[in-house]
């Protein structure tokens, strides 16, 4: 077999055998398929696409291509949520503890990633004391101990995702459908979950542009999904704007405990938070009807069951549960500055992207996986789409240590808000819903 | 400017700018284009093509990547002849000396490449003696002399082509329209000619499988030529089976010289070398009569004129002209083996790529560049399609120096031969010739 032959074959637009693409992925971990063949292959992939049989082959075969989580007896009953990404997105920290208190076990690794601000377990850090360092034996034991655990993620998941994105990186290859299904579903399966949520955000400030095109990818990562025997559920949501009010690490941990004290009633956080947690208990078959699933959960926040299941997991871990009562005890930044609105109206929209870029310039994210983060910074919305506001009312809230940077931030969140003189209404977050028993559901 | 951005515009269909093609053909000849960049922007040009604007650019920086060959005041009124390579192809060798003799100057350049028998050069080299070694002033002085010479290229044309070709080679983007084009004028234009005749082959044979894709490339390569100046033509032929009845070095030089002493009547040999005299005469407006100019290169060769003006050649680069007359002057090989016929019938076809193993089998030509080339062996076809054969009639002879290789070889000729009961009719070789001027003309 030679890949020549393959990038011929996929170039005509024929389908790859399985055979043909574990050599393909086998030469790639090998070292044996160059450079300029997985970049030829790739594009003519870009331009011809795969079939789902060959996406679910790809992505069994790079799921192959390293360490595989095995959560034992757990496997079948734990569900794993995984997000594209989003700017304020803290869904996964407000989730776990709910799920857990609801009785379902939550065994999640997470990354740490690149970005404006840090991925869920830097998140987590800036809680004193909270040690993410667990192996998978600790974190199965502490599964069985109190229902929930999160670790940082180290194995070495899917390495052939890993050469292959870096590859698409750099040649224009990322914005293809089952590359970028076969990217997402091959890390989660080996990750060790057979339930899979999957939150597929669509939108200016997300990866896939238009809700045609995630209900598209939707649809595939369900399809493998099923063909390689493991449960996925995607939710599409639109993600025009940050989510929640808080973007920062320390701050969209106190925008979680929050929404788990049940002082959030309304809003993004609250939608996406208990429709995750709904459609879990569902999976799993806890729950067949929605309302009565929805009652449940609402009723675990508002006694505070799922308060002290996050207070339980903090303690368990090493970190200072008593932040859930103190916000001070997080680390503070020097400045807080209040920005006010320069005129009256309505919020029509906020620019995700230009937020994010505020919060990077103030420190929150990092740019190398050897940089730094400062916990303590971050932007905080008061002021969300579709809410009004008087002229010198305040629209939002900079955390700061450094008052050059200030001015930069305050710079790019003024861009980023658009007020109006007419209320625009903000329809649902959700706009489907993609499961693999039905074919999709609103 | 950077790569990825081209290949993401042109992974869109959007046209690259001259600058940006400028670029490019920097980035590939500084190195700083990594190899897999390349390949994904060769494999998004596969996809979404060139414009005729942007192929002309790309030939033009092509060409500036290395040597120019500048015939002074020659240039303008020499003429030079391009195929893309044809098994039993000697029509540079009769064409030469016809055209030399009709007033034309000629001054060639030619490589020696790799194949099933050497290039035009190596073919000449049979000739005991003749020396193709020399520098663009020996070679100017010596047309200015006898109105003709040839050398072997040495000079480092469009290197940027060499390294495109190499990776196009292995990544499956060698069948693009615009990148053959750019790679045959580039290197023609670069050989110093401004007066271009390209064969264009198509056919099982040949790299072009139809008529239609060869009147695509001709039209292309002949408007990209308009752009930059330079006057090409290109005549579509036919490549189902070898030209003329010869193949192999001194068997190909042999047949050229029947041609220029008129023994050859008739035949594909005899078509194409007027054809390209006459388009040649046309061209450089010599004449503006078909029927004239071609009249007068009958009346070249059959008065002898040609293979003096071939004679006077060999002489001038130090090869024995006795050859003309004594063709046991050539090298000689240790067995001529005639092959006989093993039914009675017409020939329908001769299958030209397995006549083309046969004599790379026999040693006739090079698989690398250092290997060498034995002068004296190949296939001669005694019958050609359209042909009647009886049983036990001569259908092709072996010319060999080692008696295992002529085994094989006589299995891989028998095959090659299809014979049935009724005769088949065969046209012209040419299809069509797409001119400069006119759009087309059969």
């Amino acid at each position: 077999m030679r890949i020549v032959d393959l990038i011929e074959k996929k170039k005509h637009g024929e389908c790859l055998s399985k055979d043909e693409i574990q050599f393909f992925i086998d030469s790639v971990m090998d070292g044996t398929a160059p450079d300029y063949q997985i970049a030829a292959l790739l594009m003519a992939i870009y331009f011809n696409s795969l079939s789902e049989e060959e996406t679910a082959n790809l992505t069994e075969s790079m799921i192959k291509s390293g360490d595989v989580i095995d959560f034992g007896a757990l496997t079948d009953s734990i569900v794993d949520k995984h997000s594209t990404g989003g700017v304020g997105d803290k869904v996964t920290i407000t989730l776990i503890p709910l799920l857990a208190a609801a009785g379902v076990p939550v065994a999640k690794l997470s990354g740490r990633g690149l970005g404006h601000t840090g991925g869920t377990i830097d998140k987590l850090e800036s809680i004193p004391g909270f040690n993410t360092q667990l192996n998978i034996e600790d974190l199965i034991k502490q599964v069985k101990k109190i229902n929930v655990a999160i670790g940082a993620q180290t194995q070495n998941l899917t390495p052939a995702d890993g050469k292959l994105y870096a590859l698409r990186d750099v040649t224009a290859t990322v914005d293809s459908m089952p590359l970028i299904a076969s990217s997402v579903v091959s890390k989660k399966i080996a990750s060790g979950a057979k339930n899979i949520i999957l939150d597929v955000k669509y939108g200016s400030g997300a990866f896939m542009k238009t809700a045609a095109d995630a209900v598209e990818l939707s649809k595939l990562m369900v399809n493998i999904g099923k063909i390689l025997n493991k449960s996925i559920t995607a939710v599409i949501t639109s993600m025009e704007e940050p989510l929640g009010r808080a973007v920062g690490n320390s701050l969209e941990i106190i925008e979680s405990i929050e929404f788990l004290k049940g002082n959030l009633k309304s809003g993004d956080i609250v939608e996406l938070t208990y429709s995750f947690a709904t459609l879990a208990l569902l999976q799993l078959g806890l729950y067949d009807n929605e309302t009565e699933a929805k009652e449940f959960l609402v009723h675990l926040v508002e006694s505070g069951k799922a308060l002290d299941k996050f207070r339980e997991l903090i303690s368990e871990q090493g970190g200072d549960p008593n932040v859930i009562d103190n916000y001070d005890l997080f680390e503070l930044p020097a400045h807080k500055i209040t920005c006010v609105s320069k005129k009256t109206g309505y919020i029509q929209k906020i620019d995700a992207f230009k937020i994010a870029y505020a919060c990077k310039l103030l420190g929150a994210g990092r740019e190398r996986k050897t940089d730094a983060i400062d916990y303590s910074v971050g932007v905080y919305l008061n002021k969300k789409s579709g809410e009004e506001v008087s002229k010198d009312e305040v629209l939002y809230t900079i955390y700061s240590n450094d008052s050059e940077k200030t001015k930069l931030a305050q710079k790019y969140c003024d861009e980023a808000f658009l007020i109006a003189d007419n209320k625009v209404s903000h329809g649902s977050m959700i706009y489907k819903i993609v499961k693999a028993v039905e074919d999709e559901d609103v």
